[in-house]
């Protein structure tokens, strides 16, 4: 399955910050075929580094998307039956406009001057993606992590939009360790002299800010175990052991080589905006409480979470769970037994893909009877 | 109880990397009186951040020691019936000899040729410490976290001298996420261009990179829930609330703070060789077999781990005691519940206290009975 990443340009974007951007492009990928009754579209919903290229061998790169092992004929979002929609995100970098397109204004890159967004910004530009395709309601929004977030944005933004919505390894809130690990990325980011107050696209960019930042980020998305497993104390092979501060452990080869490959995909400032908008996201609005914000939501739920997840505990999707069940919504709660750790739904998806698929299943039956 | 930081320099000390150091100078502290029969001492073992200042006020800057709640008149480590000493590690920047001391090859900071180090060399450096203060045996040898690392150590290498060992919240081999959390502050500091390749004594230290390593350990310290009891998502006052990459949360006020101190008192390069010597600790040589490592072991053994430590989990601890079981030694393991992640053997300690106070009495009377 070859795909080609389309784009589409809005007028103007409405922010929670009060400031419109103009114009948005929206990068985004299809896959399956709408039905003539429009009841079959499900909107993928990316995590932090993601990008529309969620399924299938990307005809320019010929790279596999990121959720390619759940998308396609026969997978968990069998593109046989569904029309399946993922964007790149608002502020991110691979096609939708963010801190390193170019500002209108200026001519020159947005950088720092790109207004800070929020995950409910992200969810209105994504609604204009959905209303552009001429689809009224869709079967289900689905995502991970911050791809979570979003779809329990669209469930309560838009609740007659959305049918289903199936957010995994979330939550409706960002905790204070979740903060304080993307607090550190920035830091890292922002230390580097080659970020340079988020002006650096005619230059070098802090690369190395960047990759430490992305090496946390990699150890909070395994588990103990799964580094157990994958590494343990191995040693790099070297011509001879000796004490220093070269490479020692395998772990540490990995986590250099994922930091510097980061690089050359993802922008630095891009790190900060969508960490700061899974900072400022709660659900609540800060009144604490779930079940308001939950009130007027229509969709069914499926929420899944993995045992070995300790970067969005299990806990954090029984809250959402809790919250739908006071209010007697219809949802559907898995944990998943698994050692991946958050990288779990997008690695460890066997469990996942029968629970999905049986979801969805019951979901089209109860849209196609009425 | 005001207390003076004493010093002595011994002549070398020959390193497991194959190197001697020449001279070593080592900066303790002695709380309490060595009997006649130089039964009672105990040798405190500091963290990685840690140094001899362990109990009562300093003479110098008014300041009490890490461990002033545990060790004093009355307390766990009771100075009215105990001499307690707690020395500075080598590889350290707190009066020991270690990267920024001068090399006398050179008559500048030793910087990155300062050569690694091992706990295992740490430990032989305290054992001149105790044998320069006259003593043969020590009655408990005890430290957390990289102290308890050291505790281990003693109790393998002078079997002859240990009484009791008490390690808390520690392990026996570093894992490959503990290793992981270190490789990435390490990272964060040779990115920094001040660092300049550990060259930086007379300049500007690599301030920026040593406080996001900081950053990171100040996570990994608390754990999920003391961070949420602590911060909440409770936002900074601000003039005004908004969107933007100051300060918002409390967490991250807390954690840049916390960074930017650490700068005052600890040096960037000790933080990459002691790191590297926790990293490299395995007390099993690589074979595996803690109880073949503990085969020699005379010590009794109090093992003490905390429900909320993630960063050295329980399980790492009922290794430890699990092997010495198997060599049927006498070994009691105490799994205190706490919220204070790793944190809780500084912090959490009335439990604590209160088990220490019964071991070190019980370990008093067997020596004294015989």
């Amino acid at each position: 399955m070859i795909v080609d990443t389309q784009y589409v340009r809005f007028d103007s974007l409405p922010l929670d910050c009060g400031a419109t951007l103009s114009p948005v492009d929206v990068a985004y990928e299809t896959y399956g075929t709408l039905n003539k009754e429009r009841t079959n579209a499900i909107l993928i919903l990316h995590a932090f580094s993601g990008d529309a290229h969620a399924a299938g061998l990307s005809r320019t790169d010929g790279k596999p998307g990121w959720w390619d092992n759940m998308i396609g004929p026969g997978k968990a979002f069998d593109t046989e039956r569904y029309f399946v929609i993922c964007s790149n995100v608002l502020g991110g970098c691979r096609g939708t406009t963010g801190p390193s397109s170019i500002n209108p204004a200026t001519g020159r890159p947005y950088g720092l001057s790109f207004p800070v967004i929020t995950i409910s910004d992200m969810v209105r530009l994504q609604k204009k993606l959905v209303d552009h395709l001429g689809i009224e309601r869709l079967l289900a929004v689905c995502g991970g992590s911050m791809g979570g977030m979003q779809a329990l944005e669209w469930a309560v933004a838009y609740p007659e939009m959305v049918v289903s919505a199936i957010p995994i390894a979330t939550t409706a809130r960002s905790s204070a360790q979740q903060i304080a690990f993307n607090e550190v990325g920035r830091q890292a980011i922002m230390a580097d002299p080659d970020w340079n107050g988020g002006d650096y696209y005619d230059k070098q960019p802090p690369a190395r800010g960047l990759a430490v930042a992305r090496m946390i980020g990699h150890i909070t998305f395994m588990s103990d175990e799964s580094m157990r497993v994958k590494f343990g104390r191995r040693l790099r092979q070297k011509e001879e052991f000796g004490f220093d501060f070269s490479v020692d452990f395998e772990v540490e080869s990995y986590l250099r080589y994922r930091g510097s490959q980061f690089v050359n995909r993802f922008d630095a400032n891009s790190y900060l905006y969508l960490t700061k908008a899974m900072d400022y996201f709660d659900l609540t609005n800060g009144t604490g409480s779930l079940v308001e914000a939950f009130r007027n939501v229509r969709a069914r739920f499926l929420v899944i979470s993995f045992t070995s997840d300790w970067l969005y505990p299990s806990y954090q999707s029984l809250e959402i769970v809790n919250a739908l069940r006071a209010l007697n919504r219809d949802v559907a709660y898995c944990e998943i037994p698994s050692n991946y750790g958050h990288d779990a739904f997008l690695v460890d998806i066997a469990e996942q893909s029968e629970i999905i698929r049986g979801f969805l299943a019951s979901t089209y039956r109860m849209v196609s009877s009425t």
